[in-house]
């Protein structure tokens, strides 16, 4: 199929709304947790989180237009605390239910059958089966004016890994870990390693430090 | 393991990198295509791609701190014009080496051995043997107050995506397109399928509408 800007806008919109949210391929999903100025959870699962940086140590999340029913957005704002934990493949079908329009004041932890972990150290809600969970501090957001959608930076304030995972060198091995990502809006992928290799050089000029550009 | 931000702050320097770029999971990579001002062709690979909206059709991709040597950056500045191309298995191993440090003026499409595809309706140059491609033209950009990446949007105007892959509701397979994920700078990743949904809905309360949070 090819599709110029004009037959993009005149797309059925289901149709468009799976499509363009599959060209950029399957992407990492996460359970982000928070806690409302009352204290009580909530869960929802993100698709739209981006590496910001390592050091600091930064993570984004894309949020939709901020509206009434925006619970994890507002809950962020009201508290600056948010954990993201990664989406092991035995809890998928809970994570997918946790989009469900859910009132305030429910949490999808119990709603949907997830188990609620709390730390002494860092005040958020964790998913405990993730092996993998972060806890995050608000830093700062921008707001994409093309759309109204807002990308919110938080930095990394904790790390948890289960050590069956962790590999001496810092890589994480998200084969092994049966880390999930998301293909579109409904489509839940597994990840199988195919290849790792040493930074790249050009070949004829060794005298080039080696770059990445993300 | 278990880390906290004076534990993150201290950590020997590459395995933090390689640990904070694995947290994000495995994100979908791209080759990204841009000219110079003498129409001189780049490629670049970059696994910080994010869905930014689909009506407009926008996606955003993450730069790391400019610098003198951030050649497809300022290709997108001078030009406002860029492709992304998902990554099929076959392209890996040359795909990665685009992540070396090429002086300027050369074309990574021709020292990595990527066959480099023309078209008429979009200045940019395309990857051929991708199954999904893209051209964009710069929307906007934001600073990322914190570390000084930019995160760059672009509306798309151009969408190829090979009939094999394109399913009628406007999913695209990407376990049969054989979409590469990376995992932190030097890891890929192939996907499989696991589970698609209906949307989730709240299960005593049918009149809410379904959401999404990504």
């Amino acid at each position: 199929m090819i599709a110029h800007l004009a037959d993009i806008e005149s797309m059925e919109k289901s149709f468009r709304t799976n499509l363009i949210n599959h060209l950029s391929g399957a992407k990492a999903a996460h359970l982000l947790g928070t806690y409302n100025e009352q204290h009580q959870s909530n869960l929802a699962i993100f698709s739209n989180v981006i590496h910001i940086g390592a050091n600091p140590a930064m993570m984004g999340v894309l949020f939709r237009p901020v509206g009434a029913d925006s619970h994890t957005y507002k809950n962020i704002q009201a508290n600056k605390r948010f954990t993201l934990n990664q989406i092991p493949v035995s809890l998928v079908p809970q994570a997918h239910q946790t989009s469900a329009r859910y009132p305030l004041g429910i949490s999808e932890f119990e709603a949907c059958g997830i188990e609620e972990e709390t730390i002494p150290e860092f005040d958020g809600p964790f998913v405990k089966q993730s092996l993998v969970k972060m806890g995050l501090i608000w830093e700062e957001e921008h707001l994409i004016k093309s759309n109204q959608t807002v990308l919110l930076v938080g930095k990394i304030q904790y790390i948890s890994i289960h050590d069956s995972i962790l590999l001496p060198d810092g890589h994480i091995d998200l084969a092994v870990a049966q880390s999930v990502s998301a293909g579109g809006l409904d489509t839940y992928y597994q990840v199988k390693k195919l290849a790792q290799f040493p930074y790249a050089k050009v070949s004829a000029d060794a005298s080039h430090e080696p770059r990445r550009n993300s």
